[in-house]
């Protein structure tokens, strides 16, 4: 199946956005078992769109199409569609009506700028949006199937979940059921992470390793696809053997592995944190309140995160954590001595079960003769357990670097609070 | 000048990356005065790769390829350059001295893998790879002009700005000197901006503005290219002319500019602060420590700020602030009385000149029948004044709504200082 990914917009062609639609797109498809062979960026100009669209419609089976079906004169895809497939623009009653449910939902009335994108080609069939005005559509040109989505990446993933991959998988003589499974790493360069997993195509068919990097995390996925054609390949057994390749994938990681469910680390710590009744808090030195807010990311977390002190001046660390002075004085902020005392302070003040804290050089300034930029100390305390580290860990990007400490600060207690019964 | 931009290489045409590279070069074509007309991305299959490669120097002037010039045998870019422009692969002197060279400064000696990649097409000319092994090339097929780069996000921007970009401008006739000025905008939407600035072209000649949304700000780029063949275009007189543009543009935006000179929220609001002299603590609730997060993302913010308390439970913002139980009874933890409370317990426990806090809802759970998910009560404190303001902001996704929480709580309080003298 000749497949290719066209992403329309100036905004895209002249390098305003980055353009993570087609790299979406391109990863759900490779997931599905279909590679596409080309991806494309044209502008906003009707005639370069007319042209590459009837040149897809020539040498592909399946394109899939985002952006230009906004209400605005520069939006012209729907027209572009028109003139490529020679199939009249004409007012779509069932887009139409879910652009006006849409409005009338927000207390608004439909404009007649908005009713220009309910004009669709001929033929062509609504694919309804959620999570906005624009309709996108389905439409046949020889026989090549053209899916058009919105540009906007929240409306178009939900567009393509719902209503264009049931309809690709279906036509792939497939149950369209994607087995999928996901292991989070921590602490490996994703060269490393590929070199590690390397023969894993050999070992499993019919599987598919991705990676996608998450800085400073790497999620692994392991994608198998149902084949009508192979029964083996369905049902019961195939869940065992994604299960199989998990436990391999995991084997060889070092136990860099730190969920073996895909969350993150924020959420992961979340989970083991309420599987055990436990409540948390922080106290942040130079992650500045990076690690309250991926805490906070997480949805439910006011279950079992109480508070985190950001203290960010030496004269806090001492008034609101008790961290004490001589400390301070005698060995620097940036001391696990003071982390220890950070995490206890924070802890006692809350009344949580956990604490966790840091102390570091994020940089760029900041770095004395003894602690280099990219030093942090961290310390996790807990019932049963009070530990500290310090790494070093500079990115030569202050934002990075802020990053890793956070992570590696929840992957500390992370590792202490699996061990707990 | 017919442009096109190519990315070479599986993990983008997968969709394992998001093709960074291709934006960054639209982008600065386009500042250049140069648009493409068209990106594309191919995977690493030699064939496909001849066959594009054949078809752009048929229609093209320049064209900017990136990736697969790496030592393994799936780096395959040299090798189609060669077949599409009937030029044989020759080892390269001068490619192979800059490779030895990099290699000798580290200490490594060149293996027989790295050998293959000074192997280039005849008449090639090399471009020097200042930060990896992989050296780009440049060569002339039928008029059209083709420049090979590293896929390595790194090695292309240094490649590009040291040996690409002056070649190209020198060819175009120009001197190459880019003015931009950046405003940057909160509180409106993208389009929005987009009519508000409509006219814009008619009335600057040889600028362009470019857009960014950097949710939930938009920055707004003035672009203007010296012209050496109109010598009015050029020295003083073009900075006066961007100015003029940029004073246009704030007044046409409804006073929602909060930084004329392109700064985020976050350092502009460190801009104000430390230019007065003034110290920040913050109080977050719903925000859970992005706005502390956001406003330690800025280098040299420990000059200004001093802490902020996360105050997720109830129980922390009595304890920790002194929020009085009554009023957390009477009226709920989302009430501007609360977050007024929150921003001078936090003041005081600090000693910081001035205070922000939050409390809201950011979602999907914890709404009640009269506080919807997205309402958000901000507070900011300082030297005269005391504001508060409670804001409806639901964007339907959890980060999204912190997101924007935490920008028009910053917002407020930069509108605060800035009317200080």
């Amino acid at each position: 199946m000749i497949t290719q990914i066209l992403s329309t917009g100036d905004e895209i062609l002249y390098g305003q956005i980055c353009d993570t639609n087609a790299a979406f797109l391109a990863s759900r498809l490779t997931m599905m078992g279909i590679r596409p062979c080309r991806i494309q960026a044209a502008g906003d100009d009707k005639e370069p769109l007319v042209e590459l669209l009837s040149q897809m419609a020539a040498e592909s089976d399946l394109v899939l199409v985002t952006g230009g079906l906004g209400p605005t004169n520069d939006d012209r895809t729907a027209l572009a569609a028109s003139l490529a497939f020679n199939l009249p623009l004409e007012l779509n009653p069932e887009a139409l009506e879910s652009m006006t449910a849409y409005f009338k939902k927000r207390g608004f009335e439909l404009t007649k700028a908005n009713e220009k994108q309910a004009w669709l080609p001929r033929t062509a069939k609504v694919l309804v949006n959620e999570n906005g005005t624009a309709p996108g559509f389905c439409v046949q040109s020889n026989k090549c199937r053209f899916f058009f989505m919105p540009g906007v990446p929240s409306e178009m993933k939900q567009m393509f979940f719902g209503q264009v991959q049931p309809v690709i998988a279906a036509k792939q003589g497939m149950q369209g059921r994607i087995h999928m499974a996901r292991v989070s790493v921590f602490g490996l360069p994703e060269s490393r992470v590929g070199e590690l997993l390397k023969g894993f195509d050999e070992r499993f068919e019919n599987m598919r390793l991705g990676f996608r990097a998450n800085f400073p995390v790497i999620e692994v996925k392991i994608v198998c696809h149902e084949d009508e054609s192979k029964p083996e390949s369905l049902g019961k057994d195939i869940e065992k053997n994604v299960d199989q390749a998990r436990q391999w994938v995991i084997s060889k990681l070092e136990n860099r592995v730190y969920s073996d469910t895909g969350l993150s680390l924020a959420a992961e710590l979340g989970r083991e944190l309420s599987g055990r009744n436990l409540t948390l808090a922080v106290a942040e030195s130079c992650t500045g309140g990076l690690i309250a807010s991926s805490i906070t990311d997480v949805s439910g977390s006011s279950g079992y995160f109480l508070m985190a002190a950001v203290t960010y001046a030496n004269a806090v660390k001492t008034g609101c954590l008790g961290v004490e002075d001589k400390t301070l004085q005698d060995k620097g902020a940036v001391d696990e001595a003071v982390a220890l005392q950070m995490a206890r302070g924070v802890r006692t003040k809350s009344g949580a079960h956990v604490a966790l804290s840091t102390t570091g050089i994020a940089g760029p300034g900041g770095a004395t003769d003894t602690k280099p930029v990219g030093m942090v100390c961290v310390a996790a305390v807990g019932p049963g357990f009070s530990v500290t580290r310090t790494y070093y860990l500079d990115t030569g990007d202050r934002l990075r670097t802020k990053a890793l400490f956070a992570a590696a600060a929840m992957n500390l207690l992370l590792r202490q609070i699996k061990k707990l019964e």
